[in-house]
């Protein structure tokens, strides 16, 4: 196991009712900014629940319309709506995109200088403003982690930034507020957590027994109950174990003290800024390509994954291989989501300028060895095509 | 599964020379009272690095002597010395009873009022002097929870208490230290950390299967790793993930929104009490017994443990029950810790004490159904004769 240090401040309240929660952990006092997306939780109920619970909190703000994959460009109008309203806690309602940019939001608002710097040259940040948040659609982890992703429309920059001030102070996870979600999503969900796992499971062996198993123990139960979700929408204790496992898969926890590959999300991103691609849909074309041309410097890993989650035990190292390759590109097609660039639509044409952007935005060593380097990323394209 | 709030607060820094990290968490003006036990950090050359690392941090008191099972009057011996010196920060350098006075120590210097009703009536706790650890022996997850047992010699008391206020801030996890450690802590460390992941695991079947898979996870790590540790005392790895093992077990994450059972670590305090028992010995004599007495209500997740951890298949589920406790009770045999009464020299005749001591302490509906009265808490100890 390599060394880490590790903190994770964020306040859990998990389980039905639990948005009422939000009015003792907002003090009174705060001078509140309610950010959400394009208004499924006002047709849910969800933010009718936040309000109720805010009923004696004196000062509150709404700001919606943060889109799917959030732009700076969104982004940066609510900081203006924030700073001109003299806003002092930040309070995202929905999902991963809605809280990554209220992260972004919250380091912006504080921040001297371009804000656009946090993103194109990790530019530090010292302050952000508190926020918490009320979770909608288990997928990214968001909500309990220091990450966000932001996309700038203007330059089809899809850039990520990471930092502790960013932590949320609290998240609520009510597993009803997600039974009215589109299946698509919830599959979504599932396929990004899923990732998020193997991303920090799936490359060389390092001696870490627990990480290992807990990242398996993600895997198969999200295996288990990803299905589910689609055939028994309302069904309360599939709805909470999917809702608990994404947010396990991306907490920190089970990528401490253990090598990363993050190749999968990089390459991902940039079909959706090219392409406008689900974010769980590029995920679902890449990962199982990136296990196919990552095969030998995984080997070890794979043959693991292979037998402890999928109970592979036939056939020479090859084969078993190819098999939990196949097992697990089933399993994103079951959850129906294509795995294949052609299924939409996009041209092996096309994969020189997703190349030429992974270039652009200096992704040309990645995976755990650092050696994806922009033609090994196309033979992973060419994959996938 | 069941609602829950969850935050853990301490900072860890895991792996080797993570010592030197205390410097950046203490502030440098701090008024530090170093805790520690018997002197063993003395010989092995951790206190000798707490210095180091301190070494421009102006007042340092040390305060040695805590006692396994540490005692109340040890720590008010503790709380004189920090009101006379003035001691706003408290390191505790060892184990989980270090840690676990220390939390007392920390929660007693500020409290008005008599401080043995922290631990006789629960007492509530309004603040406590921050403090933080370097742990020497994994066992207890005290380094990073927020509880805390404490014995009161002149009443044979052994009692618990709970409170945020004494979440450590931070804590060191470096496997170095545990290199020197006597084998028989070594091993009780593991039985430790294992039953604590029983309690929170084998109750009724309440619909969580990522705690489930996480306990499983955690209990077969500690089956294939413990007696590793005794043949390999200086096998870093090994030592690593012991150490990352027993603080997993007991950091409240498992046991989330699931029932737990808690009358093992009961009943095996007045165990304690009465004849002096090391904590693990009391475990695993105890836990078997509770497993057979209690194999009715536990059926469905003994049936899980017996396949998923032991990978019994063979027989009907009564054989497949009672080869999961037989295996249980041979691991804590093999990790050299003895599973009778009988084997410490305690007669049947002492279960009236026992029993009478659990009466005093309210403990008289133990168990995930409360069901575990003083009458069946004889029959747990009987069979454990």
């Amino acid at each position: 196991m390599k060394n880490f240090s590790f903190q994770n401040p964020t306040r859990i309240h998990f389980g039905k009712g639990m948005i009422a929660r939000i009015a003792e952990e907002i003090p009174q006092t705060a001078n509140i900014l309610i950010t959400y997306g394009g208004g499924s939780i006002k047709k849910n109920g969800t933010l009718q629940q936040v309000r109720e619970a805010l009923k004696d909190h004196a000062s509150i703000t709404e700001f919606g319309g943060i889109e799917p994959n959030p732009s700076y460009e969104t982004l940066m109008e609510a900081v203006a709506v924030a700073k001109q309203e003299g806003i002092d806690y930040l309070l995202a309602v929905g999902g991963g995109s809605v809280i990554d940019g209220t992260k972004f939001i919250a380091a912006a608002i504080p921040f001297e200088g371009d804000p656009w710097t946090i993103l194109s040259d990790n530019a530090e940040i010292h302050q952000a403003v508190p926020a918490g948040n009320v979770l909608t659609l288990p997928a990214t982890g968001s909500e309990s982690n220091s990450g966000s992703v932001v996309t700038r429309r203007a330059t089809n920059d899809k850039l990520a930034f990471l930092s502790p001030k960013v932590y949320p102070q609290f998240t609520v996870l009510d597993p009803e507020t997600t039974y009215s979600l589109p299946l698509g999503q919830s599959a979504n969900g599932v396929v990004d957590a899923f990732a998020h796992v193997m991303e920090q499971y799936l490359t060389i062996r390092e001696n870490a027994p627990i990480q290992d198993r807990y990242a398996e123990s993600l895997l198969i139960t999200l295996i288990e109950q990803g299905p589910i979700v689609l055939t028994q929408p309302e069904d309360y204790e599939t709805r909470a174990t999917i809702m608990w496992a994404a947010n396990q898969a991306l907490n920190g926890l089970i990528g401490l003290g253990v090598p990363h590959d993050w190749s999968t999300h990089m390459i991902g991103h940039e079909i959706t800024a090219l392409f406008g691609l689900d974010h769980a849909q590029t995920l679902a074309i890449v990962l199982p390509s990136v296990m196919h041309i990552m095969r030998e410097d995984k080997a070890s890993k794979l043959l693991q994954y292979a037998e402890r989650v999928w109970g592979i035990r036939e056939g020479n190292d090859q084969e078993k291989i190819d098999s939990a390759i196949n097992k697990t590109r089933a399993f994103f097609e079951q959850m129906g989501i294509k795995t294949r660039l052609s299924d939409y639509g996009i041209q092996e044409s096309a994969i020189t300028d997703l190349v030429d952007q992974l270039k652009r935005h200096k992704m040309t060593a990645l995976g755990e060895n650092q050696n994806i380097t922009p033609e090994v990323a196309t033979r992973i394209l060419r994959h996938a095509a």
